[in-house]
């Protein structure tokens, strides 16, 4: 009888205990390797200890740098904030404040919708089918899956419901109708706080707006007074191709959540970013203990000095990203499955959930880790380290195109 | 103008630059030193960079150890669940199942009471006045703190405020209070699905629950089907003198949330320990990214090899805090103010915040950090490392005997 | 300065002091008569002071025949029930148990979501748009209109809000929308108590529900485990043409609520009705003083033995619904306008909300009393008695014509 | 079979069909007479078909006078507005404008906490224990009572609960208790939109609020910025003596609510008066059907003007409830009870809920109708028209004393 909770997950399905990572492979206790296409759900978009950020870390320590500093200013923090000013807001010429709200996504989320909420003094959030947001009780009342939200006891309020772009097909414009019920005086909508968005829902099944859309919302937001906030914890950092996953729809946000892949080690580590008018904050009011993660903020600095001081590795990721797409067209027309996502991020839509999941167990017999994601775990989700060189997405692709095909040729057998 | 958001808090008392820690001294990027007795708020119990734990940590980064691993399994997660089975549940016979639900306080808090709505089918949470849980939503509506709840748009709902110990004077019993009002058919109470408490409230003044009346609570909720969680993020892992802060009360929570000190390097790391009746969580059900954090098991698990193997550092840190109580017990007598607190969490109760704060700024000028708290930051708190010596307590307390000195002795001055 | 509040809201567009009503007929203190269109809001759908009615209240009044009875056992209350059960459900095989919550229609609409969420489990209602059930916090919350919604301080919560048919245009079947919405694991709608309809939606613009839409909701209510629930108050007893305007739907709903013309005199009286299956009310569970209203029960069973013994009275309200069809849509056509509703609740829609509130006053000053609905108050709404002739139709619609033709020649003007 | 909803109530008491009433007396079906100590639960304050009430009615309704007439002005409610105005607000001195909500007193409790809402900004309101408020969702959430509450679906929230006037014993002030909560920054409470209190718990077994701890309650409203809504909607009307229970208490209500006896023959009417400046009600935002019932201004009128035109009524009032004070303190030393509540709202608090039930059934037995009320339905109520003879009263009086003697001295038997 393990000492752990039954809430565990991951660890059932891939049933191994793991010891060590470098780039884009794990190795268990006992020696054996696997290719890593999850990466720890988007959190290790430059591989496992990479050389040059674990320098950095290691050489912190090693001067005794302080490992936490709650909202104390430090070297280290300044380091980082100069970096992310540098490399990323100005030559996207975003004008951003910074809260660092504590390391994890949920409380960027929470610290997102609460401050929208005061800004606007409205309470309901617009949030979209098939969205993830994280767990705590604000970010889950985001969230679409019912798993998540679980049956009883917990009463979630103040977010209304709306079919994220394409839910109804592509001939009905999500976008205007939310718009016709906001602006009807008897549409029985609350006038909202903000409305929340994924330009990718990682979890969701790998749904994308499209630019149309998502400016439509933009438009909306700012229309009936509320702030647009992207989710870009899972989608952002590269992930997309480009740092944030709004570059390519061509739209500001109001406010901006990051963490994953932010600190680019592993590190717990989360950011909002939003507007400067909107700074509201009265000093302290919304706080966390460990929302000073220096030795995140160490690794943080060396990713966007070595991975985002010029236009390389986005181009690079991209380059791969097209690759990655090519290869899994051609799977989906082999087997008639359709394809999900874009950048980094992208997969298989099954019709039968049952064999995503053998695709899945079959691949990782094979030494390949990948997830499934969507409403009925449907999809099979690559997330591979943006590091990766092409023989390396290759060598797990192959994994996969070899257990499509052993797996989808044996679903006539009995189960 | 700064890139960060005005939400910045205690860089404001504290407006230097630091860069360096070791034990109880923090040292600044131009190589002032100064007196820790803040401890990260009480995340540092061993000091900065304890070089045990630091060791261990240099060791796992330089074997390409993982950093993080979600809930998967690994060696480093399994020898930290080993140290705290053995060294911590086994010797005090508490059988609890854990939950390692993301790496912050208040991901616990949040976790808990979904896990108490879950197990009851009830929606309301009875927390005290002045208590402290943190800022995501759910946890915020457990929160006394209106300057952290805020004035408008959030809407903080499925919480009962009731009186703490001793809040209306040492001849009235809070708990009776609530029992009649609970048992009451007509008395307008919901039947509750848990009684969240602190027994020290870190936040709220450090005011303390005696083992009488934490004791009447956990009938109190056990009779009216309600979970007894205990919030020990700030007063646990040695705090208080004992590894629980309610080991002293003698009861035994339902439910038991850790962070903070946890880690034992100011890691993020959260944990929520519950009787394994209640495990009712479905896979995956409460998850976060990062609740997988590697580096924090493996600090954790040499915090509590070298610490927890035996009696012996609680047996000192017993010893010391019976040192700070005499010494603060003095100087409240000279000063005509009152003292607050156990164990490593011990203050001094103003009458006037305003007299508090200028004592605080006082110690800071002559290199003692240390922060106020209570529901008009009106107490001086005391939160040293559990490590510090004898010495290096006194030489602390002898600046704030100064500052005290200088301080009150002026405060007849015009302001 | 009146002693009543500002929220007088009809004397301010029917600026005269009303004395006595007879059928269709209101008149002045000062005598001035009145062609009565609006019939109380549909609560005097057989008129003001039915001779019949008047003459059965002033002999219960005249023996003392209890006023009030609270939910006692009374031969009034018998009567009642007696020939609610003989001439309306017998005849339309309905299985319902009675429940008389306390005279308003928001007080049966407060006790027939409380019992659905009672019966289920369940708290979340679907409501449509331009839906009104309302303005007690629960029926608010079901409510799609702003104005009454309000916009600060009050909190509507436990309700989603879902297109009504229609509402996206001839092509889009909103109820396919709400099905895979509710359908979808991921699509973050919680589980539905009910769903609350109206048939025609008095207040919110005369919008009706095609057989085909309201068979699907129903099939979705039972395919999720929700209650179906018509609110009946303003479109039954009588006015759709069939005693429920349910009937011409062909759907059986679990719970209808009925009010306003229910006394059939005036008085205030309300109902819920619901499958026998679904009464577990505990006794005095929901209750309310006015619940047992003698005089309404008087007159209420004299209306239903008078008018629903048979089918006559029904077949002529058809009729006549017909011939203001008619009329209407002669009119509609000559002005541009757009004809709405069916029996004996039929408007016509303006493009412009201003052209609308001309035409009604026009008609006021003309000695014809109607209301405007519908979001923008953009349509003119035609509620007559019952019991009025086709002559007495016909000179009402001759009112309207004139102040539609002196009205909208004139719009080309400047205001 | 009965078609009716196990809801119902008081019939299950009293297994008797009535018929007619007239003044202190309900008549059955097949002819025999109760005293009524009920007055439908203080809704006929001027017993049953008063006749100069039954004569204005009777009048009205031969003239064709309107039965119901919305918000329109009518001759009816004018008479209506000046005979409260002259007849009692002038004579007190009260500046309150009048709101017609619709018919209930749920209705009116709802307006009066919307209106508190709209004024403040906020959400919360404080509620007491053992408080009764009404079904509505609204008001429900202000009612302590469990059965009421419910166990399973709705959601109550927005209401703080506190304990009432002596809840704690004659030491402890929980008036003062309230008040350090709402004054302390971190006591966790939100700042209130209102407090709502009635003068006497009619539903909550006749405990009374001191003028002390009340004034106290109206000071804290004010120092907080909340609205003081005194709920007279059971005590009003000349119940506790006064007309309104607040003139005893020396405090003036920022709201009032009124209903039950306002029409004094039993008609369905409430009503809330607020201060003028507080009337920021928008046209038509809170309205309900049968807020214009004509009949009831009738009789209201009638009963204004009969019986509140001098002081006289309610001097005879106030002796007559000595009279029932004397003879119920008898009642109680003789039996080992105690004694509950003023004016004609009194009534004999057991030890054992089975003795009042015995008690009370025992009266009906004899002729006499009376009701439980209290958390456990503990205390014997006498709730007799203030109309009725002192003879009337004292035979009444002697049933319960027979009841009382005979039953309790059974209660040593074997049950």
């Amino acid at each position: 009888m393990t000492l752990e909770s039954e809430v565990r997950s991951y660890c059932r399905t891939f049933d191994v205990e793991f010891s060590t990572g470098r780039g884009g492979t794990m190795t268990t206790t006992d020696g054996r390797h696997y290719r890593d296409f999850l990466a720890c759900c988007g959190s290790l978009n430059y591989g496992h200890n990479h050389p040059v950020l674990k320098q950095a870390l290691t050489s912190h320590i090693a001067d005794d740098g302080l490992a936490m500093s709650l909202d104390l200013k430090s070297d280290r923090k300044r380091d980082f904030l100069t970096a992310f000013e540098t490399h990323i807001l100005k030559p996207r010429r975003l004008d951003y404040v910074v809260q660092l709200p504590g390391p994890t996504g949920a409380n960027a989320i929470e610290a997102a919708i609460k401050l929208a909420r005061k800004v606007t003094g409205r309470n309901e959030v617009i949030a979209f089918t098939n969205g993830f947001h994280g767990c705590t009780l604000g970010a889950l009342a985001l969230t679409g899956s019912g798993h998540h939200r679980g049956q009883s006891g917990t009463l979630l309020s103040g977010v209304t419901r709306a079919p994220y772009d394409g839910y109804y097909g592509p001939d009905i414009c999500t976008a205007e109708m939310l718009d016709k019920m906001l602006s009807d005086p008897s549409g029985g909508l609350e006038a909202p706080a903000a409305i929340v968005l994924e330009a990718i829902q990682g979890e969701g099944g790998l749904n994308m707006a499209t630019p149309r859309w998502t400016r439509r919302i933009a438009e909306i937001a700012r229309k009936h007074g509320a702030l647009l906030i992207v989710d870009d914890i899972q989608a952002g950092c590269g992930r997309s191709g480009d740092f944030f996953s709004f570059e390519a729809l061509r739209i500001t946000p109001d406010i901006v959540t990051l963490a994953k892949s932010l600190s680019g080690f592993g590190l717990p580590m989360s950011m909002v970013l939003f507007r400067r008018e909107f700074d509201l904050w009265l000093p302290g009011e919304h706080n966390g203990t460990f929302r000073g993660n220096s030795h995140a903020f160490v690794t943080a600095t060396a990713a966007l000095d070595h991975f985002w001081a010029d236009l390389g590795f986005a181009k690079t990721v991209k380059e791969n990203a097209l690759f990655i797409a090519g290869r899994l067209k051609r799977l989906a027309e082999t087997h008639g499955l359709s394809t999900r996502g874009r950048g980094f991020m992208q997969g298989l839509r099954f019709d039968d959930p049952v064999a995503a999941r053998r695709v899945q167990l079959a691949c990782f017999k094979a030494g390949l880790i990948l997830e499934t994601c969507g409403p009925h775990d449907e999809v099979i989700k690559l997330l591979p380290a943006l590091t990766l060189t092409r023989d390396e997405l290759a060598e797990g692709i192959d994994i996969l195109a070899d257990a499509l095909a052993t797996t989808l040729s044996k679903t006539e057998e009995p189960a």
